[in-house]
């Protein structure tokens, strides 16, 4: 589906323009074309292809899909594969990682972004850009700083979300004892975790070539952008490993402190046992139906043995006590 | 055994040739030949090796087998060895990863495929090239991508089926208790999974060398797909350490769960053994044989024992109930 | 909010001048301009990126905040963020690690520095570089050097913190039984190094490219300095990896050593049960109500049976103690 | 000791040669001396480096052993140090891990050997190189190759046989229940792979330089071969390092089935406790004293009582097998 | 404190010469002259730094100690920082791992040792270099080797230590269970790894860049040597990791036995348990009070009923046997 299909001249929006003018537009000296498409058609894809000239392999991962996050030289053109994260309510109530694609082809005079499995558009990016005549005049090198630019700061919203989460949990594992689901929602949030850094690193590795030493040539004009992003996609990577590392000790540690939980119950369940087997052992003994047990006939036989009970009972409580086994 | 023996000029099929003609038709200008071969006897393959010329060391690496994924340069032609994988059922019914052995040698005018202890055959690679007679003009760079591409592609169903069984077993680990033999599922995943990335690995290694930098004559005009089969590597590679740090996870939390949930056992048949104590000890009090005891002759005190007993073990239930120890 | 802003020349302070004499001040040759920044309004920080011509990314970095510690190069000039780290009491009256931020800007004639949510100012380097004009005069790399340099000093005492506190968890896991809350405290302090690494590994990456090699101009007098620095981090992130490993360590150790503990109690408990259950069996016999039970009627059944009780439990016991259960 | 010393012509032997005739030798164009020693004294060992002008520093490392696995170029000649490694029957019967230790000195026109501490001799080197003189014609160089081969050749069974004992201890490991002396195999296993570690690593990256670069002289016309014995160490290094990964596993699950049986085995027990102590609990209930028990007048009392008994412990143990507790 | 002060000439020692002479032993041709200081005042140090023209950040080192190993170039001097290590008897009889500290500053004819924290002279270097004039000819250069090369040497004993304790610890975790403070010792053993391992790893890679490729002038004659003590330090590395990875796997698996070995203790108690339960069932039955209860009148009621307890209990007693509950 096309979204939206418009020109621009000297940092400045012409105008939209239907598909079938693109390459009149493609050959105005300092005019670029840039075309947004949401889930094309395998047809509406090919036109483009032949409308901008694109690499054949270029196009078929466009199609496919379920490409790694890269960035790619064509001659003197780039394909990139961006993943734009968002966390939303599933139906069941619960957050979930959404991990969206989005092919960008830029070429010296064009942009053509498709987006896949999103909603997140990039109507923001067209704003900020035309906002700003002066840096549009870098042409589709700019914009493609942009899109790539707008894709990283969503990443911010969700890391924070899973920093939260990890507090959230570390919080709870200390202080309200250790259950069962909080594993649960640890093992979700790595998973969550594992699939952001899935997305953040290759791009990383990808960003980080587009500035500083052989750049492609479309890039040559923003260079400090684009090593602004790499600078944020480095501390969104710094994060998740972080983030990963006191994950990975916070399951240990929520696992080992169920186990321990558990044993320190049946710890002090045996304990309290200890205090009714004696009682139990005396009584047993006065039970027994030997003929000749002079206890038996005394008077105040009775009382002194609850006494006695009583008494041993007391001190081991006071010895269990003292040693915390209760 | 000799599979097929096949003349290509210009990127269209000449004919099927017979081996003894190979020699003629490599001397064609614009001409290639494309033979594929299945467990040859050392006598096959050394008629091969004087009719192609191919290096003792990369002819001894084939007849032997048990080689790693490599692709090595023997002056102007190149020698790989691939390892094509599949799931198969097993006698026993369940599912095993089968490994094969490909070994390529690749002239620049003949390509030979060995392929060892796997049924899968490379029609659909001469069917796919046969189709596109324009890329295999290359020549023998093209097929070998084709190849390498082939078995790439079918990577993928192996790690689809590997990443569905770890959330089958994620999903199970949280719902349904933990059994013992869920962890060892977990460990033949991992067993194959380390087999998989084995075999990933080095081959990633060795295609990031057929692109970019000095790359090697035969696969000049064919960069930008070796770049296309390494980025597909890449994914590959990355999902398999996702999926072995999850796999890490997975077993650690789910032997965690299972000792877990038989301490749990313990602690709640201990809070019932005390439910059953106390009453037992008062029973045995009452069952002292004292001369003196009052309540033994109470007309209610039957009664009034039992009750004792039962209040006792209500307000017990009732606190270990709210304990969560029930 | 502005603190400071001091013109030198030749190595020596010349006077406190207001803002808006800057520019005429860094035309003068041999002077530069060192302002300091505290928390500054959007306005103030413009009127600075005016008056010094600094880059747009730099000053958005700066007015953002919590960027990673880096040093980037703009032009000819710089732009480094780092972030000094102390201990400082919380309300709770627990120790807690606060890192600040620092944006710094430094151009051949001028040293801005722009301080976010830390205390830690730097008249303490504005001292140490006005005693030293020898040095001064290598103009603002010099000061660049020494403002790095003090805040990597600040990082030794809260390593040493870090470390005086796992030496004192090491001492009392093994000394006085284990605590639950001595997790919590070994898991606070591995958050505090995790966030300590985070600081200090990027930074060291960042002075690294300081010396040797292409080094940015302003560094070139002061190379010797800027691997002193580099030095000091090495050191501090070589420490931070040795806690981090032996913190791993200590938690497993703490944690299996709870759960140890408890076990063992329970074993000794269920040891001592035994102690009480065979009297009880015992008692239980003589407590059956058989006609024919011979034992009954002899005259010194009953305290054959308290003896026999006895000695079986004397027996049990040097048993259990030599095995060590008890 | 001195085990042969031969000369070399063209590819051909010439004759074994008195130690004393060897310079002479050494003078003869396309000449080269090949010299074996086991254990030399110190004093054979000076007149060898006396006779080939050996770098002192080389000779101390061979006299002292306990080297690592190295190539290192001295001038034009090298000097190597290798590891053999065998699987022997220890004197208790069980599999041990022998690495022995082989110093190569190297020229362009002699090879020498010091054996140390292995009985594995290079017979069959020396026999495989005179089979194939063409290739003998390259020299010393390919000799070299030819024993790094044997040594790299021999790791391959010690490796299966450590592959073999990690997949006997996995079936036992889910079949048989785990038994603490499994353990100790594991550990056992571990300490081997390790020790193989050991020795291979250093010696691939050591070998990694004979070929492509930058290459000795010595190695410039057998880099193919050198390339193939590489290949070989990056194969057995890629098994190792997943051996060690499986085995971390293993143990790690080993470990936790113990516990998990030994906990499963209390469980049990506590739940036939259970199915014990109620009818002990009614059993005391009418054993108790009072004079006004209704019950106990009853006609068929007892054996009402004794049903109850049964009654509640069969639905007991009806729920619990249910419950998969017993 | 100044501990020798020997000028040298052509490789021989001349003379012990006073302080104030070393300006004018430096101006002679062919003449270095070696100073050693030990723990020396800051005015010693100074004087010191005046005579051998000494880069005051270098000074600065060596006055405040607690360097990280390190080997800096100053143009055309160097300055190190070694670490020499020993085990010592700590005052509590355990071994300690003592580290001490050497700054040495060598020049083209001076070299200067600044120990701290040590015992350990450098007498035995003093006297290796007097007794080979050959290698000393070469100068500071080679006192440098030496002196290296005497830190590194005094490794060796160190991890033998180690490796020996962890041989200790490995035998006795499985022969005589596993007592609490082996954990202790594992734990302390580690400590003392990573002690040594943050010694060793700098010094490594520093050690490394004065061979091969660029070197400093003062060490182009010694390279060999330099390679040789590289290596030295790679085998010490390479033997740290392997001790480091198996002692992590002795402490896991030492703290996993002993938890197993209380929890079967446990068990074992439960299994007992089970044997003394059932007759107190039995013995609490015939203690009930039923007015009918046939039994009771039996001639044999008695024997019979113990009869039955023997035997139930020798059939449990067989199974749990043979169940290895017992």
């Amino acid at each position: 589906m096309l979204v939206t299909c418009v020109a621009y001249q000297n940092g400045r929006k012409l105008a939209e323009i239907p598909v079938a003018d693109i390459s009149e537009y493609l050959q105005r000296s300092g005019c670029f074309v840039w075309v947004a498409m949401f889930e094309p058609s395998p047809d509406e894809l090919d036109q483009m292809a032949a409308e901008f000239g694109l690499h054949e392999l270029a196009v078929e991962d466009a199609r496919k899909g379920h490409q790694r996050p890269k960035i790619e030289e064509y001659g003197d053109s780039l394909f990139a594969v961006l993943h734009p994260a968002e966390m939303v309510k599933s139906t069941g109530g619960a957050d979930e990682l959404r991990i969206g694609e989005v092919a960008v082809f830029v070429g010296p005079n064009y942009v053509l972004t498709v987006r896949q499995r999103t909603q997140m558009g990039f109507s923001a990016v067209r704003a900020r850009t035309e906002r700003e005549p002066d840096l549009l005049k870098h042409g589709s090198g700019f914009v493609f700083y942009a899109l790539i630019d707008n894709v990283v700061d969503r990443y911010f919203p969700v890391l924070d979300e899973l920093e939260t989460r990890l507090e959230a949990a570390e919080e709870q594992m200390f202080s309200s004892g250790s259950s069962r689901s909080r594993i649960e929602d640890l093992y979700e949030l790595k998973r969550m975790l594992m699939s952001l850094k899935h997305v953040v690193s290759p791009l990383m590795e990808a960003v980080g070539k587009l500035y500083g030493g052989r750049v492609p040539q479309l890039c040559q004009g923003t260079q400090d952008y684009f090593r602004d992003v790499y600078d944020h996609l480095a501390r969104i990577n710094g994060t998740i490993e972080s983030i990963r590392e006191m994950l990975t000790t916070a399951i240990q540690v929520n696992l080992a402190l169920i186990g321990i939980s558990d044993s320190e119950v049946t710890k002090r369940l045996a304990a309290w046992g200890a205090l009714i087997t004696i009682p139990t052992l005396i009584a047993g003994i006065y039970g027994m139906n030997f003929k000749n047990m002079p206890e038996l006939e005394w008077q105040h036989g009775y009382p002194l043995a609850l006494g006695i009970m009583f008494v041993i009972d007391l001190l081991l409580f006071w010895r269990f006590r003292r040693a915390r086994w209760i």
